[in-house]
């Protein structure tokens, strides 16, 4: 099922994605939240009559370094060893056709295609074979990272947490599963139609399980938080005016264009 | 005014604390949130009959390393030029009187106390002499970190993010005032009663001014976050059993217990 959430007349609701054809895609509204067991009302809209939001509207979001060999190297840096983690802050957060302002304490803007996992119950040290269990789905994520403050502050509150540098979207795919993106399925990044990005989960370094169970043994995940699993090579500038586009096999394309912040 | 927040009777609430000596300090509890406008309520209780809570609920905690020189050179770092910030996520937070749960993936915990600052309003580019005004106040923190983690780990969320890992408290003290903390106001950390750390505000790097400029220049700032403004030199190892206390100047004293993880 395909999870959505959006606004309409002025409520937030979520809503099951119906339908093959971009076009005429229709919303089932749900009752209750998609945390908890629910329903599918029966009420539907059409998705091209409402405002996709962010999916969730996570407490944290975890991110994860060099998680793709290929992408480590690009930047000159070593694979390491371990998994390594930092923050992206709820305010970071925009839902696909919402705006990415160029910061104006940035130069250099660069585009990271990742596939994000959204957490669907609240869970701590999460032992290998239940990880499975505290996911709710999967989403698109563009982990905007402004390169040249990444290089010059040692930590990365500022390089990867400003405002509207965490898009999330389209939605919450919650029929991929840990088997498929162990094999393998596709990301790809484009900025103006043209590819940037091109990588396969199957490249991770480090698995969704190996994620799950490293951050959970030191700290609590909420339901909504959201896990990103690193980016694959082929990073690169954006540039006012562009519009960059995350798609993901079986998940569905994000898609933000970058504005001059006014 | 010294604001705190608690819970009476399974209800959360803030109240205004009166009184000067410890074993007899009262809460005046609020009509409202201490973040609009509010008047006290007049009806007053005991503040030993009440259990303390973190004084606010952030949504994120924005953190300063190495803004104290003394403290820089003791770890071997070097002292640098422009602040960079971390994160420690909601999850983080406990308050006074609650316990540090000693992490399982960490064999060396230190303290690190800290000035806390509390925002008072949703702000965003704020300038230099704005600052005070989304200020709410100010409280103790001890930004308890996992050393040997955040040795091998290029960020910090797991060293500084695990659960427990942000004690804040006891209360929001309002009427501490920018300019007393750039005279000096003493920061003291002890460990089951012998001093570890004495620092002095003065000795701040960059000021609490510098700070919210530069965090505010790249993200939101919501009601109820929280800035930390760095330690001064004296860090050191928590054991189990141990117990630490940050006391600062004119707000007073944060007390928590060291554990196993059970």
């Amino acid at each position: 099922m395909r999870i959505a959430r959006f606004s309409i007349d002025g409520n937030v609701a979520f809503g099951a994605v119906e339908g093959d054809k971009p076009d005429e895609l229709v919303l089932d509204i749900i009752k209750g939240i998609p945390f908890a067991d629910f329903e599918l009302s029966g009420t539907k809209v059409p998705l091209s009559k409402v405002r996709l939001l962010p999916p969730v509207l996570p407490n944290k979001v975890v991110a994860f370094g060099r998680n793709y060999a290929e992408h480590a190297k690009e930047l000159g840096n070593e694979v390491p060893d371990a998994p390594f983690a930092f923050f992206k802050p709820s305010t970071s957060v925009i839902g696909t056709g919402d705006e990415i302002q160029y910061p104006s304490f940035s130069s250099e803007l660069h585009h990271e295609a990742e596939l994000a996992v959204v957490i669907g119950r609240m869970c701590r040290e999460v032992p290998r074979e239940r990880v499975k269990d505290v996911i709710l789905g999967y989403t698109c994520a563009n982990d905007v990272t402004a390169r040249d403050v990444q290089k010059r502050e040692k930590q990365w509150a500022r390089a990867k947490g400003f405002d509207n540098s965490c898009p999330l979207g389209p939605w919450v795919e919650t029929d991929l599963d840990l088997a498929a993106i162990a094999e393998g399925i596709t990301i790809q990044c484009t900025v103006n139609g043209a590819q940037r990005q091109l990588g396969r989960t199957s490249e991770m370094i480090h698995s969704v399980e190996d994620l799950i169970v490293n951050i959970t043994e030191a700290m609590t995940l909420l339901p909504g938080d959201v896990i990103l699993t690193g980016t694959p090579a082929g990073v690169g500038p954006l540039n006012v005016g562009d519009e960059v586009a995350v798609t993901i096999e079986g998940i569905g394309t994000l898609t933000n264009k970058v504005i001059k912040r006014g």
